[in-house]
């Protein structure tokens, strides 16, 4: 496989690519504008993970949001249509230390319904903390090539930098089916970005569909609902630079045109960063 | 430790306590009326998963429903109180093969809010499908002896019949921290009941909160939020008559005042019937 050209950037000189997509207008009543970006196309419609990201920004630009995010369960129910869309924002309730959120996303003058999400923020607080998976070893990112992935029209995968160690993508039908359907991937915004809560939840959608692996070959596939649960605070975050975070992810079950993806995104020191679950509709 | 005595019933004498606890009357606008059961009390408020089997039975029952579940998220938002309690359904998009929902459960003339959810339904087909965990090696349910536990005040334990196979619950502060969190457990209906999509879902919420394990005692938690995919549809779960369910379960990791929970459930023949993902709160 070769390289792609890189996709033309719809962002500004001074803004990553990443920023532009997921920027946000404030219109009455919390209520956000944005556009979908050509930087983050699929082949139908925008990425998942960017339209996942730019829906949370939602929330954490909100004026009256309580602490960092925790989960952010997103259902994708209809296309998303090249341009301007509306995210409307309700705090469904505000506790002491929790916040809950109800979000939609809906385009056009008649409120076109396209995805449903819920959020959940808090304020964390210092407690008995301990791992209990632990972080698979893998050879660096550095010490692996960065996967050329030529996929014409879907742009998206030119804005990350993957590095599989195991489970890569083949598109080739002839391909020998893989006995599981386990990725582990070194995954970094292209261009190089610090990372944060948004770039972090964009990733959470950077696994290609899992049936690929079993199934060689393109086998048409979406994903229907995804949930992320954050393990780390903004700062722990910020910590990690921009450099290369782990993914790690794989099916439990595929069952009559659905599968399920249950994923880690593991950072410096082999931290957790965030655990994210995903029901995929697939045609085979 | 000892049987706690049966909790006062307030099921009527033809009906299971599972299915009078789900009960809906409908209410104009497509929302339903229900209302708490003592049988299904927790120690503050219903048992979580006896709340997500009601929000996911107002979807079941919905004379607008397409298919069957595929995927249920349940944000437990603020406390329900004992009585009344009104589910508001929205159709938020129908498409040709899935359905999206977005749900409120509230109480009281100001609506105030207790839950949150989002799901999916959708027309199953016929699809190559494969497992791809398998069920663990485990004992036989009818091989384990019952678990007696007599918790105070949490009725809804003696609701089910629990066989533990790995990771026992104990209130112990002097019992030895388990170095992982996880349980296997054999659960099914007490009195029994034919498996159903909504007795499922409550089952999926009943494992103990894992922090127990790692950290021996009593510690303060609470399910935030809750995502449950189905694998299986009505006919295959009919199949499954009243026979135990095996449920796996644990935490990938505990941080700052949450842990999350990966769970599987498990049917005859080792078929994967659910998997769910939980964010806990827990203060220690």
């Amino acid at each position: 496989m070769s390289v792609a050209p890189p996709p033309k950037s719809t962002a500004n000189e001074t803004t990553h690519p990443f920023d532009d997509a997921i920027a946000l207008t404030p219109l009455p009543g919390g209520h956000w504008r944005g556009r979908t970006s050509a930087d983050y196309r699929n082949m139908v419609g925008p990425f998942g993970g960017i339209t996942a990201a730019v829906v949370l920004n939602a929330v954490l630009l909100h004026p009256q949001r309580l602490g960092d995010p925790v989960a952010l369960t997103v259902n994708y129910a209809g296309p998303i249509t090249d341009g301007e869309f509306t995210i409307e924002v309700e705090v469904f309730r505000t506790n002491r230390a929790t916040q809950h959120w109800i979000l939609r996303l809906v385009q056009g003058d008649d409120r076109t319904p396209a995805l449903s999400a819920t959020a959940v923020t808090a304020l964390r607080r210092q407690a008995w903390s301990g791992p209990e998976l632990g972080m698979p070893a893998v050879p660096s990112a550095d010490s692996l090539p960065r996967a050329a992935i030529d996929l014409a029209g879907v742009p998206w995968t030119a804005r990350y930098d993957m590095r599989f160690v195991r489970g890569a993508l083949s598109l080739d039908p002839q391909a020998p089916a893989s006995p599981d359907s386990a990725t582990e991937v070194w995954m970094r915004d292209q261009p190089p970005r610090p990372l944060d809560l948004a770039s972090l939840c964009a990733m959470c959608d950077g696994f290609f569909p899992r049936i690929f692996l079993r199934r060689p070959g393109f086998v048409p596939a979406g994903t229907v609902s995804m949930t992320v649960y954050f393990h780390a605070d903004a700062a722990a975050l910020a910590a990690q630079h921009d450099a290369a975070v782990l993914g790690t992810a794989r099916a439990q079950v595929f069952a009559q045109g659905f599968f399920d993806q249950t994923a880690q995104v593991w950072g410096k020191d082999g931290a957790l960063l965030a655990t994210t679950h995903q029901i995929v509709y697939y045609k085979e």
